[in-house]
């Protein structure tokens, strides 16, 4: 998927939203329990609800590497279910992985032609060898932890160089020349507003995967207010928001209700930002 | 594991050698291929081959994931091998994950509890909140990236803070305090050796994983020059060097020869330190 493709199922669907696929099974609903894969059958079932209200998947692959091989089949199922189901949308691993050589390359063929998936979280500490083997690949996407929405994200992430420069604005400003922005993204949190609006200094065309709406705190109208640019440029992430709203029989139509008072704010700030005409 | 523990095995076996298992399925010998598992085949007769030589197995994530499940069981199977031949050995995850909160937790469950590990490569972007949940396992062990061998490690690992400090300076200084010798290591690579004096300095005491021995141009005695201390401090990786020696019938015995060439060194370095008394 291009940028400009993106852009378009954003603005068919009114919305920028991310479902993140965080599927542990301890969560999943008694009645699920008894089917072949539970972990795939709660999945199918929040995919089926939320569809109509999310233009990307966002499975975090803990969830499912904590199943073993088991795990690794159930979300395999998952992502071909969600391409059969709606080819364009965006489905991405949530792996911060970050390696070189021959390992990332590795890595590039697991997750882009294995898992077929169209883009994978990667941690920036290794530098440009992490991220070159990912770039070979047309139409899919790297997404670069730059400002993360955890407490110790000022561990390192604020550390100062000598001119000011913040790193995670070092690596902003260095990794954007590796690939265009129909390849690369970064992750911000939510959670530093303030932030973001740095961010967008730097990096002002790129989408930006914005986690922590909801249970982390941070408020959608902020984050728009300081990231949204003129192809929206955003993808705001929510999971145990959606997939845990309800943990009885009815936690796909709960999930559903979720998903949909998002977009609908959503379809509202893309309408205050004239990119898309008016809120259906 | 402890660190005096690991310190022991050194001296009984006089060897700080890792053998990486970075095991490629287009790489294993012909005849191997009709095993029901030639990976875990594969890893199995270098285990045996190579255990008299060293003192750590590192399985590296990527390799195993590319196969999916049948990847995750070739692991699996390589690691309760491992431990059922001789409990002693340390054997590392090289996973270089990176998150935060319960998906930290469930890395912490999956290397630690699943899959029974001794120890996990991660990263430090996201801070001490990728850490602490690997933490809470004792003699368990944490190995931080730190400064890497690769070229692009100086796009990030080498920005210069105001007073001068380097990143990966940063890493070690605030990671230090995280946990102590008997949880915490890091990974510094062979291929900066004026960079291992200074990771001495910050860190006298823990042990460094070293990687790009061999293969990558490090050299063995000058890792031991700028790194080794009273304890040995160092873990020393090869893995192609060894697991590929032959691509013959006759792997195992030249990755025996291999390691066996590599342990010879380290004894020799060993006892010109001081840590053993002669070399058998």
């Amino acid at each position: 998927m291009t940028y400009n493709e993106l852009f378009r199922q954003i603005q068919q669907k009114q919305s920028f939203l991310c479902v993140g696929l965080d599927t542990d099974v301890k969560r999943i609903p008694a009645h699920i329990l008894d089917a072949d894969d539970p972990v795939f059958e709660f999945n199918r079932q929040i995919v089926d609800a939320t569809l109509p209200f999310s233009v990307a998947y966002k499975p975090n692959m803990a969830f499912y590497e904590a199943g073993g091989e088991a795990g690794w089949r159930s979300l395999q199922k998952t992502i071909n279910y969600i391409r059969q189901k709606e080819p364009s949308v965006l489905i991405i691993a949530d792996a911060k992985r970050g390696d070189i050589g021959n390992t990332s390359r590795l890595y590039a063929e697991t997750f882009f032609e294995g898992l077929n998936v169209d883009a994978v979280t990667l941690s920036p500490y290794m530098g440009k060898d992490t991220v070159s083997p990912f770039l070979k690949y047309k139409n899919r996407w790297v997404i670069l932890l730059a400002l993360t929405s955890n407490s110790s994200a000022s561990d390192f992430q604020y550390f100062e160089g000598k001119n000011g420069q913040l790193l995670y604005e070092k690596v902003l400003q260095i990794s954007r020349e590796w690939g265009t922005c129909n390849q690369l993204m970064y992750v911000v949190g939510a959670t530093r507003a303030e932030g973001l609006a740095q961010v967008r200094k730097i990096v002002p065309e790129h989408f930006l995967l914005v986690p922590g709406v909801g249970a982390q705190g941070g408020s959608l109208e902020e984050v728009a207010r300081y990231g949204m640019n003129s192809h929206c440029g955003l993808l705001v992430n929510s999971s145990r928001g959606i997939i845990y709203a309800s943990s009885g029989k009815n936690f796909a139509k709960k999930a559903a209700e979720a998903a949909a008072a998002l977009q609908k704010e959503m379809a509202e700030l893309l309408t205050a930002h004239g990119l898309i005409a008016t809120v259906q």
